[in-house]
């Protein structure tokens, strides 16, 4: 039954609205300042046109939402932190004590949090969605990380929490993580799909010594040798070596693709994810903006896949999607600037057409 | 006159309060997070602290020093508009339709304008300091671009415009400008005190094509081989191959540090003016934040010598402090984290510390 929901929500993903980006173009001609003089923040304007259908977009209903679960490798020793900490971690950020908290407050989103498998007990709270779908992956050194059922029902959660959130009000929407330990099912992911060696896509996490990061490497390649994941089938990738909350956020991705709600992309995590929903359907990277470049070293072959160049570079290794909302600051300010600015005409200014 | 206020706003200049940075050092461990996984965002704040002297800092009050002026060069066609447009984008600043004015909103910053030697005649306003040292430097390519008093009034310009301002409340500057032209000083200025060729720090500016880059560089040499600014001394070269909103604006400069108020410089004219105010005191360096690196390709030299990393980079070349306001976003949102996360205690969350 998620299959068919699932499928439903591809079908309805289409392509840029190319008359609102020609649109937006002429108006940045327009305005008064050299032609492409505001850089990327011109790039934006006329992408984010083209995902909502509208020459001169406005976004004012953000939310980040933030996906936890918990990982059965991580009883390899692959992560600084013990499991606990993801239940904890959840636990702050409904009570708005977070890194995430705090800059979504910045960035005016709201935090909307989704449990799809955190191994402990989470308190509830309004901003919560309890849907666990099992309290953690298994150790995918060893077996599945999942079943292929439990792949879709994590697609088909993250499709429905969308539809939720857009029921509220959602004009951008980013995506962001929390699960001690899953770093290492997103390096495996990656590895799988853009086809590059384990040690060329595998980082320190939340910052792991070199032994732990040998044996992290070790743990990967032995999964990804155990489960041949099928690099074509990206439910296949998700179910073996996958997580539950990147499965979620895949579904979070298509269904904001659906719906022409521009998709801001936190770090490493959030781009594993963004692999498995650029695999259920090539046409969802054209909702996807990449916020920044993660500090973890396989962010860049994942980006690199889905040819999308990060707003930012700060040094962020954090992930719950706080580069994800730093960049919604970015996003709001070019919609201002090609929005409230006036055109040469307008404020009287020569432009270089009737130079002297 | 003006130069015994300069040396008493350089005598006000301090050092970076190292308690202060312990302490936000200190804190940043404390929060949620691993340590380090904020990055750039955990340095703003440490820095922030040590400029304001304060563990946790807030800067609510914000504005943009929008400097304008024109260039006695702009005769030898170096840029693609021409020089009318500086009083015509200075009418478009006050009149609330200018790049700078849509960026300024979204990041809650005031616009401030400072005539400082514009050409024409500027409508006044509630926004404007008149302070036209002349209409316009003479052509540097012939002869000095302002007397030695006029730099001085340039520099004291700025100083005093800041202290209008901080009068009027100010815990964060921006700075901006705008001036046809105004890239060739700023360019004669990087190679004069950073040492280079000529040709490796003049760019297109506004948009020039190949043959103007030419002449501009041309213009250039000519400038720096006719009068041989002493790269030791900032007022002469300030004097003879810059201009007067790089003058007022490194006046500003020194004046936020005098004042310890965070200076976030835009692009390269920025650059420049902050070359000539590290010229006059090199603690002012520590007072400064980069806000971005231009696409202008002169501007990594001034950032390099300054020893600044910018936190944005996304090919803006407009100038006006578009850059620098939307840095500001960032600053608000590090100083946010800083200030409202909670810490592993307040919010029982394991330490790795105590690991299982």
């Amino acid at each position: 039954m998620s299959g068919d929901a699932i499928a439903a929500t591809l079908r309805r993903i289409g392509a840029l609205d190319e008359a609102a980006m020609t649109a937006a173009r002429a108006r940045q001609r327009e305005l008064t300042k050299p032609e492409g003089s505001l850089g990327r923040l011109e790039d934006l304007a006329v992408q984010v046109a083209g995902i909502v259908g509208a020459a001169v977009p406005e976004l004012p209903r953000k939310a980040v939402i933030v996906v936890a679960a918990d990982h059965g490798v991580a009883v390899e020793g692959v992560s600084a932190y013990p499991s606990e900490v993801t239940a904890q971690m959840v636990a702050n950020f409904l009570s708005g004590g977070a890194a995430i908290n705090a800059l979504a407050r910045a960035a005016g989103a709201r935090v909307v949090v989704v449990d799809a498998g955190v191994a402990g007990d989470v308190p509830s709270g309004p901003a919560l969605y309890s849907r666990k779908i099992a309290r953690g992956t298994r150790n995918l050194r060893r077996a599945p990380a999942m079943s292929r059922d439990q792949a879709r029902e994590a697609v088909f959660v993250g499709t429905d929490v969308l539809e939720c959130e857009a029921a509220r009000g959602l004009d951008l929407v980013a995506t962001g993580e929390m699960g001690i330990g899953n770093t290492t099912p997103a390096s495996a992911i990656v590895a799988a799909i853009c086809g590059t060696s384990v040690a060329e896509v595998t980082g320190r996490g939340t910052g792991i010594d070199d032994e732990t990061l040998a044996r992290k490497i070790a743990v990967i390649e032995d999964a990804l040798r155990l489960h041949r994941p099928d690099s074509s089938d990206a439910l296949d990738v998700l179910a073996k070596i996958g997580g539950f909350e990147i499965g979620v956020l895949a579904g979070v991705i298509i269904g904001a693709a659906a719906r022409r709600i521009p998709i801001v992309l936190d770090g490493f995590i959030s781009g594993a994810a963004a692999l498995i929903a650029n695999g259920l359907d090539p046409k969802a990277r054209d909702f996807m903006i990449a916020a920044h470049r993660s500090a973890e070293r396989g962010h860049r072959a994942a980006l690199d896949r889905l040819a999308l160049e990060p707003l930012l570079d700060l040094r962020l290794r954090l992930g719950e999607g706080t580069g994800a909302v730093l960049a919604m600051l970015l996003i709001d300010a070019a919609l201002a600037a090609h929005r409230e600015m006036a055109t040469f005409a307008e404020a009287r200014v020569a432009d270089r057409s009737i130079r002297s």
